[in-house]
């Protein structure tokens, strides 16, 4: 009569290897000063691997100007906060990196967070249940935190198509002109690397008097002449009233951050439960993150390469025909279109060639649309690259998969 | 007709200013191998603070036992783990740390969080949510992330009253027989630093066929032969189905987890939204956390001298007729009942005396239970507790304060 619920965690846990999309973590360590290289360990021993599919997508967690600025925070500070932001937990390099932040986005404030997830948990689920009547209107492919956030809040809730102006002007239209609005969505999108609407989305967002919430998590530090994200490169971040990002991609460390007036940052600040009730970010993991990103501020070196390897890998991939989605942004992803071949031809890179790219399987991506998402860093070499297009080839070429056509 | 953003914010600050709840955060620069000393920054300047609200209960986060391993953990990884755990994220020292938790509670396997809330929030929303029909039961005092997890996941939720055996029996008693049910309780409470009839709730958990959950957040590393927490020095840890903690209080880092059967693990780490979808911690984290839990496995020094510091602080509050609220733990909440006069003690604290204890109000504790929460660590010196013990005794007799009845 009761239930077994070891039983049940083991079917439903069947049931993914089934479908053949049980995860298995990759056990690395990674080298400082000798990214992308990592060392995996096996049951059977330890392997010399090269990360393809990392998101230190500027190899800024492996930069001195970083992990110095850390060791010397500990040195100062120790090793934990030591309490949440209310209590004990606010440290100099919090208040240091939130003002960093406001200026990065050209923001009256800023809030940090433990990560980006939450950033856009709490953001999005304090906004949506505390202003009363609000309708947000979020982008079909919105990342899980923010689809969270705003499931969290329990507010009226408008999908609209991926990136399309016309779908959300629609709906837009189609509300109740009173309702107060809040449109939600990201500049680059992770999986395919396309870029939103900005400009038109804020020309919507004007004309039906909503506010606006723009997740740059895959954008911060890669694009703008500062390292503030498309917005910035396309000269929009005036007009969002919410940027968001992370401190733990292009800047190499960990955590996360709105940026916003100084009225909206102090409400979520004063209203959030995972702003409030958490520990905050060690003091190291600040100091770092605000190297990384006044560094990021003033060089153009590592954005500079970084597009440039993106491109020669691109040149190569076409020059092979192996089959990536066309996008405007940094990211490479190398359709494959099935779970298990995705899963067996990322094993043979590994295993055959030293070459992890991790495959990614539903739910990260829609089924039939299984992938390597490839991520090019400035750090790694032409023969980084000829390595991993020549493993590809081989693949492609025992397996049978198709080509794109020139 | 269009919503004003700005002036409804700036209205909902104005109430939390009108209420005496508005929070301002102390700006402090924390002193590495001068714990529990900080620097506080001001408008006006800097001044030099003792710091007696720490959550750092055992001064850990200042330990070259941590900060060492992190350090080193830096020059040999980096910074950031540079993924979410599924796409090149997983460090050797998150494996390492998993195995290490697993041990320290007695369980097959254990799961790493960003942090301890979103530990609770993550697990506990995946467990109701995906468990068909599950009755959750959860301790009216429950903190704020296992509420939010739980509401999360939408299923149905009974509260009981807080440590209530009796109470939690008859709801038990009263619920559908073939349902299955967690029981979702804390060992220390963080406010009050009462403790739960674990065994107890163990018992009905049997008799009912429930699941157990439970948070040692604020007992792990203070309290067992090993720093496993109160289940551990009362030796019940096996009858727990899962154990949750945290590494940024007295593990002195950043982190959470979960511990419990290796399929329970597996199921929480292959279908929770909160731990797939996030940039992992930084290896640096882990190992810091890594050493500290490992010193505490070993070391009874820390633990010792801390309920040591925690007695002669009670009995000289006692002397002074300061009143404080029993309990079993090495929490000493100061009572004193009122919002404004609570800010108003702890602001004079601060300018007076250097003295920093962060008024503790209303959401975290409920109105009119207005208090000082004193955290003593083993680094707070005689001459320390004399000092504030002095300062609160002025402060009792400048603002008639009631005194505890001897
Ligand atoms: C679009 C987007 N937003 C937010 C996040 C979460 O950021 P973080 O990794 O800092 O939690 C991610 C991925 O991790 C993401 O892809
Ligand atoms: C009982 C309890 N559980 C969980 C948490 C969250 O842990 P963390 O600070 O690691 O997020 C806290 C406080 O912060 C807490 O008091």
């Amino acid at each position: 009569m009761m239930m077994d619920f070891e039983s049940f965690f083991k079917n439903e846990l069947d049931g993914l290897h089934q479908e053949g999309r049980y995860r298995v973590f990759a056990d690395l360590a990674r080298h400082r000063g000798d990214f992308p290289r990592a060392t995996r360990h096996t049951a059977d021993g330890t392997q010399e691997v090269t990360v393809w599919c990392s998101n230190d997508y500027l190899g800024m967690g492996q930069s001195p100007i970083v992990t110095e600025a850390m060791k010397r925070a500990i040195d100062e500070c120790g090793a934990g906060a030591g309490g949440t932001r209310n209590i004990s937990g606010t440290n100099h390099y919090h208040v240091l990196l939130e003002r960093e932040l406001a200026d990065l986005h050209g923001k009256e404030s800023a809030l940090l967070f433990t990560s980006g997830y939450v950033s856009n948990w709490a953001a999005l689920g304090t906004l949506c249940s505390k202003i009363p009547g609000i309708i947000v209107f979020s982008d079909a492919g919105n990342h899980a935190s923010m689809i969270e956030g705003i499931r969290h809040s329990k507010c009226e809730r408008v999908i609209f198509k991926h990136n399309s102006v016309a779908d959300l002007e629609a709906k837009l239209a189609a509300a109740d002109p009173r309702a107060p609005k809040i449109i939600a969505f990201e500049s680059v999108y992770s999986m395919d690397g396309d870029i939103a609407p900005i400009k038109e989305f804020c020309d919507l967002a004007d004309k039906y008097g909503a506010m606006t919430y723009l997740d740059e998590v895959h954008a911060v530090g890669m694009y703008g002449p500062r390292g503030g994200g498309i917005a910035e490169r396309e000269g929009l971040m005036h007009r969002l009233t919410v940027i968001e990002g992370t401190l733990g991609k292009a800047f190499g460390v960990m955590g996360g951050y709105i940026t916003g007036s100084a009225a909206l940052c102090d409400f979520i600040r004063s209203f959030a439960s995972g702003f409030i009730f958490t520990t905050a970010l060690p003091p190291a993991l600040a100091a770092g993150a605000l190297a990384s990103i006044r560094h990021l501020k003033e060089s153009q070196l590592e954005r500079f390469a970084h597009q440039e390897r993106v491109r020669r890998l691109r040149l190569l991939l076409d020059q092979r025909g192996i089959p990536h989605m066309v996008n405007p942004s940094h990211i490479v992803p190398v359709m494959v279109g099935d779970a298990a071949k995705c899963k067996w031809i990322s094993d043979l890179l590994l295993d055959n060639f030293g070459v992890y790219v991790q495959p990614i399987n539903y739910p990260t991506v829609p089924k039939k649309t299984e992938r390597l998402r490839i991520t090019p860093t400035p750090l790694h070499s032409d023969a980084d690259i000829d390595h991993l297009v020549g493993a590809l080839h081989s693949l492609w070429s025992r397996c049978a998969l198709a080509r794109a056509v020139a």
